[in-house]
């Protein structure tokens, strides 16, 4: 979880996992032990060295032990499931619930249509919760300290400001079983996108105010090259951050170099959209070479810096965020 | 700010500077000029650089440009002025303060009484603000996305669940010329400090659980030392950074032999507290001998790896936070 700095669904109001570290003890290249388990909020003594692991992939050492920062549990939580037209008003609706709900906004997920019926068929039920036929859907949490009913009758009213023009309609889960049952269908999406057929998976983010421009873009230039594509594309849209995920017709097509010119076309849209072609995923072996190709000459020679400062001879997670260099 | 990681009075809710840098734009030691201008809340794409250079004080590169995050204004805001016995409780009104505002808890500031009669004697006035006699006060401040008469409703309601166990007495607010004084009394505090004779001045944090252990251990040590000390402290309890600014007499003693032995007393209470010497005002060439004495040899050898890798020539701020090693 540090050493990948995970994101998720509730990265909106908690932050990354960046965000709630206090304190590490890390494994270092050369055998010592580094022991930062502190846990202050303020430390300005000299660098702030836990932020080189948080994120690094165990290439700069291995985390050993941690400390978090925890938050009170809220008191009140609710859940809805929202019909918008298009990825635009979707946009705009994330403005609104920022206004309306500060840091009590929890999540805010953008759901293509095919992601919610095909996973709702593959639970097998459910469809009373969609409000509507609609192409794309918002899942929004909200919690926090007020009590139960304080926070339903906010969400009703950011509801009812935003009827029509950016809410065509709304299914308000009105007990926690309902509410489960919403985030159950959005974390098994994954698993319905797996069974449904040859698909390329992106972990992509923009600016937010991009998010709309970006699925315009994808969209044309795979349809160009894929007339047969079908999008497939959920995400943490208060993020910027989207798993946008095509289903392609192989055709005889080699996965292997489909996958290679299909990352190509999404990830150089993505950077000239100032984007991440790993939002929260990391890199692995997987991106290692877009971290190359979309990553500046001179960022390129900071990392290996960094890199050759705590591990000169590349023994941690070799191959993993840069090559091993023969200089 | 950037380079200091900067704090303040709102740290509570919105984090340390470093919670609000997205990108950044970095003139490298060689002269070259690293643009990492990105506007993403998730970037998970190799090393993030960005966090070298936030809290380095200048000395690994020069912060030229930046993309912060902004946060909607918020609506509401209330501010109160409470009495407290001590510190112990001021603590455990903190932890009821979380629970009960969550994210929208934006202050939670500790006065020593002296704080606030020598600024409000300084000020000329506004003692009218001050909630009877008490040897400590707390200073809140509540802001949200709810109305105003929302706001001021849970926060009267935290206040008499809280009375008479933890406050004493309690001054609301009731205008924004009022909050504006109660403000203006807690931004004049270090000026009313400046005027009142010697004193010798900290910027520590400890884990906020050990806030009052650290002011019973440290007043205790110094009216030993110096049994005419006036302790004279004020901060951020809710972030554990305490500027604990004991007014000294000197008799005759040298100021600077004075500041060092005190300095010496209150920071190895820190150190053995899990604190630091340094909270948000960083290291600068004042701490520097801090830095050397309290950081672990492990942590001091891994921050120098990490200047040398990006300044070997030590040509950046020298000589802050770390000393130019004659190797």
């Amino acid at each position: 979880v540090i050493s990948t700095n995970a994101g998720g669904i509730n990265v909106l109001r908690y932050g990354n996992t960046r965000n709630l570290v206090l304190g590490l003890e890390v494994v270092l290249a050369d055998g010592e032990v580094w022991d930062g388990l502190r846990a202050l909020r303020k430390d300005n003594a000299g660098y702030d060295l836990k932020q080189l692991f948080i994120g690094a992939e165990g290439t700069l050492g291995i985390v050993t032990r941690a400390v978090l920062r925890l938050v009170p549990r809220p008191r009140s939580s609710v859940s809805v499931l929202v019909a918008v037209p298009d990825p635009v008003t979707a946009t705009r609706l994330l403005r609104r619930a920022q206004g309306d709900f500060s840091e009590t906004l929890t999540s805010f997920e953008l759901l293509e249509a095919p992601c919610v019926t095909m996973t709702l068929d593959h639970l097998g039920g459910g469809d009373t919760m969609v409000p509507g036929v609609s192409p794309w859907y918002v899942l929004i949490e909200v919690s926090g300290p007020a009590d139960q009913a304080s926070c339903e009758n906010t969400v009703q009213r950011f509801l009812e400001a935003a009827f029509p023009d950016e809410v065509s309609d709304a299914r308000l889960a009105i007990s926690p079983a309902q509410a489960d049952a919403l985030w159950t269908m959005r974390e098994s999406i994954p698993d319905a996108h797996n069974r449904a057929g040859f698909s390329v998976k992106h972990d992509i983010s923009v600016p937010v105010s991009r998010v709309a421009e970006f699925l315009r873009q994808a969209d044309a230039a795979l349809h160009s090259a894929y007339p047969q594509v079908q999008s497939f594309t959920f995400g943490h849209l208060g993020d910027g951050n989207l798993h946008y995920n095509p289903l392609i017709k192989l055709d005889g097509h080699d996965p292997i170099d489909t996958r290679r010119e299909v990352n190509r076309i999404v990830h150089d849209i993505v950077f000239s959209l100032g984007g991440s072609v790993s939002a929260e995923h990391g890199v692995g072996q997987v991106r290692l070479g877009d971290v190359e190709r979309y990553r500046s000459a001179v960022e390129l020679r900071l990392m290996r810096r960094v890199k050759e400062a705590l591990d000169p001879e590349y023994l941690m997670n070799p191959g993993k965020i840069l090559h091993e260099e023969a200089s």
